[in-house]
């Protein structure tokens, strides 16, 4: 999908939401756990209940990983019938990958082609060798980690390297990397007041906004300062949506809650 | 496995070679390509060939996950087949993760419980709650990335941050962390000068060193400046070994490559 498609799609559905799908079998509906394929079914469910008020799904790739091969089945499965049954949806392997150049390519090609996802999000730290390799492919996307919502992005991404915080350092110098206008960043929404600053670097790239909700970013603070003429935002939450019912009615609740996100964006893309 | 324990294993066999097993079906013998899992019967034939001159063995997580469930079905396979037939080898899981809390916490359940891997290599730029919860598992080592052995290590990871260098601070702040007793480094060995003020900061933590060989790095030159009371070094090597030969007789070709180097590693062993 191209960057073009992924804003038509935005503005069509009047939403920039994606959904993270971090399946975690303890937090799920007991009723889903006597099937045969638990975070398959679970995910279907959400997915139905919920493709039109998204733009995007995002599996956590390590809730699969963590149960073998029967989770690689299941993020099988669930890239499948996404490919299949809504293929205006934005795909985001939320791997957060990254190695020296041949081992990029190995984790370009199970990402992109084994399992045909739109894009993948990927670590900065081993720099240009590790990411080009990603942006070879052609209306494919690499999104990497600039400023992550989490404490530890303290730790490192803040810090100041000859003038500026590091993370400026990481925008700034990917985009004189091979291909980068196949790049989009994570930006956590915890840092909204950093939205002004980053879009000065790069004013026209797409944003996975992770840290809305249960994280405690705001909604109206990342848009006031993130928003470009092409939206440029995609705003993720994960588990307020997912886990807004552990009940046979979690497909309803998660619609709700994913419309009451909609609907906010939907205003918000009317008044701007 | 304890580093104790790693360490007598070293002294015992004479060795601190750590073999890469990167394995790429465009590279290996054209007849295992007729058997139903290629991949492990390369892996298979490697390692009861070079079992004894290594004290560890690293797949590295991409070549298989670029082959989906059958790519994981082998890594499966291969893991089992060491612990099993050679539990005395060290285990590292060449995966390159990181992420939030929760979601770290999913990758080491995956690394450490479901494939029971020793050791899992992690990306820093996340920060502290990223990798501590690889931390929390006993007598499991998480191997962080200070300074890799590839060009792009000079985009951020060699960067001035407020007096030193950015893989410095990873190495100073992580000592900080909890459980950081089970913390190792990757360190490249093409930056053998840099192993001298990498010791005064980590005097006593063992060192994954690729770089060896075929991007160029001196087994003699680590070792000058890069091994410890307790040797404290892991010197990787992929290609070098395992692609000695493409046909029937690589395993034995492998050993031969493997036999070289564990030569040299004797030697330095013996006029410590």
């Amino acid at each position: 999908m191209t960057t073009q498609q992924l804003t038509t799609n935005i503005l069509q559905k009047k939403s920039f939401l994606c959904i993270g799908l971090d399946v975690d079998l303890n937090k799920i509906p007991k009723h889903l756990l006597e099937t045969e394929d638990p975070i398959f079914e679970f995910n279907k469910a959400i997915i139905d209940a919920t493709h039109d008020l998204c733009v995007a799904y995002k599996p956590n790739i390590a809730f699969y990983e963590a149960h073998g091969i029967k989770g690689w089945q299941s993020l099988q499965k669930t890239i499948e019938y996404i490919n299949i049954n809504y293929s205006e949806i934005f795909t985001i392997a939320d791997a957060k990958r990254g190695d020296i150049g041949n081992t990029s390519s190995m984790y370009a090609k199970a990402f992109f082609e084994d399992l045909n996802f739109d894009s993948v999000t990927v670590a900065p730290y081993m720099g240009k060798d590790s990411v080009e390799p990603f942006l070879a492919f052609k209306d494919k996307h690499t999104i990497i980690l600039a400023l992550t919502s989490n404490e530890g992005a303290f730790d490192f991404q803040t810090k100041n390297v000859e003038g500026k915080e590091l993370y400026k350092h990481v925008l700034e110098t990917s985009k004189g990397w091979k291909n980068s206008k196949n790049l989009m960043y994570v930006v956590g929404a915890t840092k909204a007041e950093y939205f002004t600053e980053i879009r000065k670097i790069v004013p026209n790239s797409f944003l996975l906004v992770p840290g809305i909700g249960a994280q405690g970013g705001s909604l109206h603070e990342v848009c006031k300062y993130g928003m470009n003429d092409n939206v440029g935002l995609l705003i993720n939450s994960s588990r307020q949506i997912i886990y807004a019912s552990n009940q046979k009615d979690f497909a309803q609740k998660a619609r709700k809650e994913a419309l009451m996100l909609q609907t906010e964006m939907k205003t918000i893309l009317e008044n701007k």
